[in-house]
């Protein structure tokens, strides 16, 4: 199915508010108590549910187990997708508990690091491999995300390495701008600037 | 002056790829060695200098030392903007950490958490306050920006008492949708959408 990218974020959202709503207040939900929660049109809503070929019940709404498990075949393909955290510092290892706390259908299922420390031990309740090993763990275990929080210096060459390992998509929380394939999905979290870029708009009001 | 967020975003890319490229290449850049950087066209790079009002030289390219220092007045305005850190849990400190080891005017001065055991003590070189004294020090320590990590469940009332205490600008790394007034400059880090996101597109190609 073919998605534009703020769509896709919007199902991810609308699951996650929709099984919190379901707990709270009932089985359906119409467009508009939807758009409420995450402060949209309804008109949105309702174009997001056409492009999924979603359709509720005129008078009830949207039945909730339905458009969860909808979104649910659409977001997760049906199983599970494994993930690896290169770089198990600080970064790495808030990201990493943060992720296993969720609920979500996605696994981090190994870290890799340098630090003789770490590797071979389980940090955070994931198995830490060193740097060494990635490209066999990368393909052994079915890796396809890769979270990057190694430290800036390492950034360039450990990419790479995940490029050379399959790699398809990379969360990149590292600052550092990565050149990747046209085929691979990269999503920068660039703190700094996203703190800066907040401080320059927060002066102009 | 008035930018779009994208224009911002890639000042601040510039000035930190300036900095570096500066210790390895030399004193002056052209257009298109600094879009060569960002992967980027150098017709970007020209409108975006021509944006702040910046011109090189035809022969020599850019003066490094100029356009760090006029993208510094533009994105720092001249002064050091105070943030603080909401919720010193895992994720908090590892943010905190990062952005302290980065090159930026912002700086965290304070850190707010509901643990006995963290509250006033110092956690990774700043001093963290209970909540309950949120609105106090915000004021006190002239802190226009928020960077929010403390449990989904608090989300939604802490975001309130920022807002309350006059909080300008938020980092939400919450994965809970805030409603907040236009006049905030919100930036949402969702990791587990942003991560699904990626699974999502990972699987088409």
């Amino acid at each position: 199915m073919k998605l534009p990218p703020r769509t896709v974020e919007r199902l991810s959202k609308y699951r996650r508010l929709l099984r919190k709503y379901k707990t709270e207040a009932g089985d359906h939900i119409h467009s508009h108590s939807l758009a409420d929660l995450l402060n949209i049109s309804p008109e949105q809503v309702r174009r997001d549910m056409m492009l999924i070929g979603h359709t509720g019940n005129q008078r009830k709404g949207y039945s909730i187990d339905a458009l969860i498990s909808r979104i649910g075949g659409i977001i997760d393909g049906g199983f599970t997708q494994n993930i690896a955290v290169a770089g198990i510092g600080n970064l790495g290892r808030a990201v990493t508990t943060f992720v296993r706390k969720a609920e979500t259908q996605l696994r981090i299922v190994a870290g890799f690091d340098t630090d003789p420390q770490k590797i071979n031990t389980e940090v955070v309740g994931i198995p830490c491999y060193p740097i060494s090993v990635l490209p066999d763990k990368i393909r052994e275990l079915d890796i396809s995300i890769a979270i990057l929080t190694v430290p800036p210096d390492a950034a360039v060459e450990v990419t790479g390495m995940l490029l050379d390992s399959g790699i398809k998509g990379i969360l990149n929380f590292t600052s550092v701008h990565l050149d990747v394939p046209g085929e691979v999905y990269l999503k920068d979290y660039d703190i700094v600037t996203s703190l800066e870029e907040i401080g320059f708009f927060t002066r102009q009001n």
